[in-house]
């Protein structure tokens, strides 16, 4: 459903957001109390654009926290079981940020832009709190910022034309998960070769809020030409890729480990993190449910408004968090966290929708792109 | 403006949410992740009804962290300048949660259950996870919870009538600021005698979020023949009462001497408290803006969407953070931040609205009730 929404005050508009209701944004989410454009067209004609040509983002609402100082290296390490020891200045890594319970309160894009200056640029939760909350009695020498950046991401097949022609042949060069400083006619940015979909793609982080508009329509007028479209992040592309969605795949009662990403946990790194003797006791006993994808019978379905539960022999085992339709497989398909026992390929289980059942299978993640999702840095 | 919203997963809707889109609330704003109805009828109808018969409000955003344990006591008062120890289990306190640079992360009124089990009852800002973030390495035993809590506000001269009818005699006397454990037909609740509102309040905390509109409907029942209405908090009401709201008129960057709430700053309390240096060092030295009041000539305005500088002799110096008319006073006031120079009552500045200037004047705050501020318990 859709309901009318009140800008106040309290909710941030992005910098771009002129540019986005002159490009047709008329819904809006709120997300780190910013509004973030929920489409211009429909789901079908963005997944197109993103999976055929090339799409532009505001996500401002990826706020950005700022650790830099003398222990900047050793407080961000401390947010996260991730080994910061190999990410060097001008690279990335997909990160989680765990509780003393190894839960999950985050999973950010790391950005470590100098040896003692890290990004994160957060998913929906306050990591600017939780962070300044642990430097509160850590000993260590750092700041905490949420500076003046706002993300915009360049996403499709065609982003490293739009790449080539704002900034030259160079960038487009740039490497997966690598980021550099730069600047275009003088806007200060910081560009990444990252995205929320498993397609070709490179992040904007404008560091001047005022000159935001000019950004959007300087890359717009570069990318029309490739048949650019402003785009919402498409949940389509994303549940295919097997992307995961932060308050609604997961959240702090979920653990790494039940997202089946062991390899971002480094229990034995060298520096303290928070949630390390959790994960290893969780690593001891074994996980008691996993993320899992769902090949859904039936009618196409647009969206699920909360998690729908999944039986087996009438016994609950689980829920579906995020269900689409693929118009590239041609099927329903879904992100779920299901009791283990349930999680073999090929399971059959039974999905409870507000309007009915219906018979799904458990599925390998991600439906599409294996091994785009494997090695995601 | 207001725009489409689209509901997600991840922004949870209120147990009363049913409840209210029945009552007529169509306009939504988020708080705290949560939906918050905007309003079921003009902002001078519901003014009405506040402040000569009752209204029923939906704040189940005000999201509750509760702080249990051995340390509770000593780990709630190292968040906030309010000195606890007097604070008796069954009362309720106003308190600023401050940084270590003294400024305020958020205002929530606290609730005391127990002598180790503490309720904060938030304003915009997430605070269980900087209680979170704060706990790990704080060496306290306390449990950090967010628990399925979730606030109805009863406010107007007939509040008490309601709360009578629904738990008898004895719950109407509930003193100022105290607050109690209960159950209505079973669904289990606390009552405190606190509110957003400057008139005569009870906030029911209902403590089982699947028995919301069983509850609403209780309380319509009860109040309809004392003329209730469903409301939502009334920005006019507040702004007379110079009731703060945060993330508008204060955030991270204002501290309590700002706002002129010195007696609620402890500084020599026994226990420690985060932000002490720095609040020393504020008091020591003198702040350079005050928290004020305007009266601001020329035809009625509605909104503010975001804050209008003020300029005296042609300097700026401060903004208006929340404009409405009153009804009552029949003027355009405003809460505003402004220079400790041009802070004196009478003070002759210029607001530049939107649509153009007007001359205003610095006031007092409140507008109305100066009693009732002060006595804010």
């Amino acid at each position: 459903m859709t309901t009318d929404m009140v800008t106040t005050p309290r909710i941030r508009k992005s910098p771009y957001f002129e540019a986005t209701v002159r490009a047709g944004a008329s819904q809006f989410t709120v997300y780190n109390k910013v509004y973030l454009p929920f489409g211009y067209d429909t789901p079908e004609a963005e997944y197109q654009a993103i999976t055929e040509a090339v799409t532009i983002w505001d996500v401002a609402c990826q706020r950005i926290v700022e650790i830099s100082g003398p222990d900047a290296h050793a407080f961000t390490s401390l947010l996260t079981p991730r080994d910061l020891a190999t990410c060097a200045p001008g690279r990335c890594r997909y990160v989680f940020i765990t509780d003393p319970r190894g839960g999950i309160l985050n999973d950010p894009v790391l950005l470590r832009l100098a040896e003692d200056r890290f990004w994160l640029s957060c998913a929906d939760s306050d990591m600017a709190m939780w962070a300044r909350g642990i430097a509160v009695h850590s000993g260590m020498d750092v700041a905490i910022d949420t500076p003046d950046v706002s993300p915009l991401q360049i996403q499709g097949p065609r982003a490293r034309e739009v790449i080539v022609a704002l900034f030259g042949q160079a960038m487009g060069e740039l490497g997966y998960y690598h980021c550099r400083e730069t600047a275009l006619d003088g806007i200060p940015l910081v560009i990444s070769r990252t995205g929320y979909s498993a397609e070709l793609g490179f992040e904007l982080y404008l560091m001047d809020g005022a000159r935001g508009v000019e950004l959007w329509d300087k890359v717009m007028a570069a990318g029309a030409p490739l048949g650019m479209k402003p785009a919402a992040p498409s949940r389509i592309r994303r549940i295919e890729a097997g992307i995961l969605d932060y308050g609604v795949d997961m959240d702090e009662t979920v653990n790494p480990f039940e997202l089946g990403f062991e390899r971002l946990v480094a229990l034995d790194k060298d520096m303290d993190f928070i949630g390390r003797a959790a994960l290893q006791g969780i690593k001891a006993t074994g996980i008691r449910r996993r993320a899992v994808g769902l090949e859904i019978d039936g009618a196409p379905i647009s969206y699920n408004e909360r998690p729908w539960p999944l039986y087996r022999d009438g016994d609950m085992i689980g829920h579906a968090t995020s269900v689409i339709h693929s118009p590239r497989l041609e099927k329903n398909i879904a992100l779920a966290m299901v009791s283990v026992g349930s999680a073999q390929p090929g399971t059959a289980v039974c999905l409870a929708t507000p309007d009915g059942e219906r018979n799904a299978v458990i599925r390998e993640l991600p439906f599409i792109d294996p091994n785009r999702r494997k090695s995601r840095a």
